[in-house]
């Protein structure tokens, strides 16, 4: 894997404000989160991804004499500051939800404790990462559920922001359940199973299509998938497939995978018709597969209307998470501390609209599980004194209608802390596991989701509440400022 | 800059395609052109970008030792082809409209003539690099018309879709009239101006608002740009502002530029409260500008509404391109030909959807100009073979509507061929300006639009017309596939 050094991928308001904090001596430990105030895409839940990139990010912060050269020529910042910068490592505490775990609105997904300085630069490349991959899993794992079953690949590179959108979308849509990606750097960085057969411009280096398909067969016989829709699927696709397959079979061999893929055209009808004809020339097992500006909508859409496609290849809808293309995840201060208190303050963003008001404090997130099913009751937002016994009743309250409180019995559910310690005093503690595993573990995360909150449409939003210490000292901060 | 390789960045298609015409033993020599069919956002044109990019990946394409076991590990590749591999680097031609440039559908933005294999490798990462950048250039230069004169900054960095997309994002942002970018990194790899001040965790880092200010105006007097909605815009933040700029002028101290940032709120209200605020403590210089989710749309809301405005941060939607995240690039055979032939073959692909139908041949576009007025009358594809003068009348053909032909009189236009070469035998024999300078030249490119085709919404589409040679081709092509 390329190491790349994003020290400078940081807007210039974190170094203007670092310098300001620097020459006004703030001697200050931070607390901010990061958390995001709405699912993407009408989702009853997001997939928590990118802790491994940033992981990477935060390892690798160091400015180069180029970098320190580069901001001495901006005329903004003074030798002793950029001094300073020279020697800059990150010295403070990460935690983070790990990656692939379904995730709610308002509660922190990753929490920083460092000093001021160091927490204010890495805002901005923190954002960037979470927001970008946490959008692409979560879309990701849409598109998978409707598919219900059936196998999605991501085939979105040509369409997607860049080459990181490309690469590191893979890895987040592989994570939210596709099976694999057309995208051969992501296969290689990160260990993702590669596919992908030929496109138009094969079938049209040939004199027809027959000789096309046929040395496509004779060269890749163990996954000899065709693309049908060059001339005419039906009148000349299909047929000249079936040709090669009947071929194939005559001279004895057999292949692990035989099918077609549709790229064009009305796909409900072509694949009803395809199917026909694979069916009576004795082709039960050939795959119809089909890509053309797929989501999960046309897709859930497509098999309600009982098309046969049992393979998809989805792009620029899942790359770009085209219906809601970004992740509205921010970096907000929670505490803070001066160099000779023991103890954080609580420090609380007010807004006119009532979500917008930040949690104040030192906090962590509970996950609240049904004991009988395992499904999720509620998440529980809580300052990290707190501690808890599922044996006993939970009381937990509404952040915003703050009359809404509901009491969960105690023995029927079961409690797990979602943050996890990352980096402790500089140092990484956190060993993330490979994007397969990851995959694998979000798979057993979605099955925690009622089917309510998992449908596409208008889904049940899990509660993410608040305890009652919390509850009391959000109220508190916020009758002392209003 | 950090050169990177991005060999891999490739679908395996495209792979699996090189080795079945290594295996097939094709020889040909082949044209592919990148175009697309639709502007996005409902714009009447778009802003090529990305060559610079595509510039760099050309003259990096090499597979690594590495990158070649990673293939090896597949099993899909012969020994034989990868030790082809292991010797590739690129030797064809590349002809591309330069940077910046106003573009239409259908004409071809780059055009590719290689060695079969040499030409599939490259169109995943191509399409990626065009596709993205000018989708954002496209963008900002919506953002920047609807601003009217008032600048734009580009601030999306945290909610961009990855670092790539946030980085070369925002060159195509100031290439598409952007004055400047938050992004550093960007900054220092493109010479980009780079802006920013503060954040509301620089205000709450403070005992108070008005601490923060002062603070911040003593550190940066020459650009003190103060966020005023951290407590309450008008009843505290503008106050305060006024405080500490008649401070500052108390003191003798004459900053460069003084104002206010709105990010919260109705901007089209709060502006004109604060504008009235400002003028009534004898600031009538400061400046107000104002972010918050800001688009083409809303921007051109607030002028309408009078909002006195004058500086604009633009963050998620011009960074994704919000309401349309994919410009629609493809990359299609044009003609081919075998080793031993003088003359390149045209290729056609067909399609039910008349605009998806190909122009084939060996083209180029030129661009028709109004001599007196400067304005681009149409573009005019036509196989290079062709030649034109601006003395003579010209006949151009409606691509799809073929019964749509017009004649511009000879002496009342100029031409200009839009293709330059970039590539010749694998050696780059383009250099590409800076970025600042793109940014120039596509302010002149903007202006040649007609007002008509600028406007937001329901613009008027430039004519890109074929020759006759071209048109002719065309039809006798599809006769000979129907």
């Amino acid at each position: 894997m390329m190491t790349r050094n994003f020290t400078l991928l940081t807007d210039l308001y974190e170094l203007t404000m670092m310098q300001g904090y620097y020459k006004s001596g703030n001697d200050e430990t931070v607390i901010f989160d990061v958390f995001y105030r709405d699912n993407p895409s009408g989702s009853g839940y997001a997939i928590a991804c990118g802790l491994d990139l940033v992981i990477d990010y935060i390892k690798n912060l160091s400015f180069s004499y180029e970098d320190i050269d580069y901001l001495r020529s901006l005329d903004i910042f003074d030798e002793d500051f950029l001094e300073y910068l020279a020697g800059y490592h990150f010295t403070g505490d990460i935690f983070a939800i790990p990656e692939g775990t379904v995730v709610f609105p308002m509660e922190p997904l990753l929490k920083v404790i460092a000093p001021m300085m160091e927490a204010q630069l890495i805002e901005t490349a923190i954002l960037n990462i979470i927001n970008h991959q946490s959008l692409i899993a979560t879309k990701a794992s849409r598109v998978v559920y409707a598919a219900g079953g059936s196998g999605v690949m991501e085939f979105g590179l040509r369409r997607a922001q860049g080459a990181d959108a490309g690469t590191y979308g893979a890895r987040a849509a592989v994570i939210g359940g596709c099976d694999g990606t057309s995208n051969v750097l992501a296969g290689k960085m990160f260990d993702l199973p590669v596919l992908g057969t030929h496109a138009h411009s094969w079938i049209m280096s040939f004199p027809d299509e027959y000789t096309a398909f046929k040395t496509y067969a004779t060269l890749y016989p163990d996954a000899c998938m065709l693309l049908v829709d060059t001339y005419d699927t039906l009148k000349s696709g299909v047929p000249n497939a079936i040709r090669v397959f009947k071929e194939l079979r005559e001279q004895g061999i057999q292949p692990k995978k035989i099918g077609i893929r549709l790229d064009s055209g009305d796909l409900a009808y072509l694949s009803k018709k395809a199917r026909a004809m694979l069916d009576e020339a004795g082709f039960p097992e050939a795959i119809i597969s089909a890509s053309s500006d797929l989501d999960e909508n046309l897709i859930q859409s497509l098999k309600l209307q009982g098309a046969p496609i049992t393979s998809w290849g989805v792009g620029t809808k899942l790359i770009t998470s085209s219906d809601c293309p970004a992740f509205g995840g921010v970096y907000k201060l929670a505490a803070a501390k001066h160099k000779d208190e023991k103890k954080f303050k609580a420090k609380i963003k007010i807004s006119e609209n009532p979500v917008k008001v930040t949690n104040p404090g030192n906090k962590t997130v509970y996950r609240i599980y049904d004991k009988t099913t395992g499904k999720i009751r509620a998440d529980l937002i809580c300052l990290t004194q707190e501690s808890y016994s599922s044996k006993e009743d939970l009381v937990i309250f509404d952040p915003t209608a703050t009359w809404k409180k509901s009491t969960i019995i105690g023995g029927t559910y079961t409690l797990r802390e979602l943050l996890v310690p990352v980096f402790l005093k500089g140092q990484c503690v956190y060993e993330n596991p490979s994007a397969m595993e990851i995959r694998d573990y979000c798979t057993g995360e979605l099955n925690t989701l009622w089917d309510e909150t998992r449908r596409l449409v208008n889904p049940q939003n899990v509660y993410v509440d608040l305890s009652k210490p919390l509850y009391d000292l959000k109220n508190q901060l916020l009758s002392q400022k209003v």
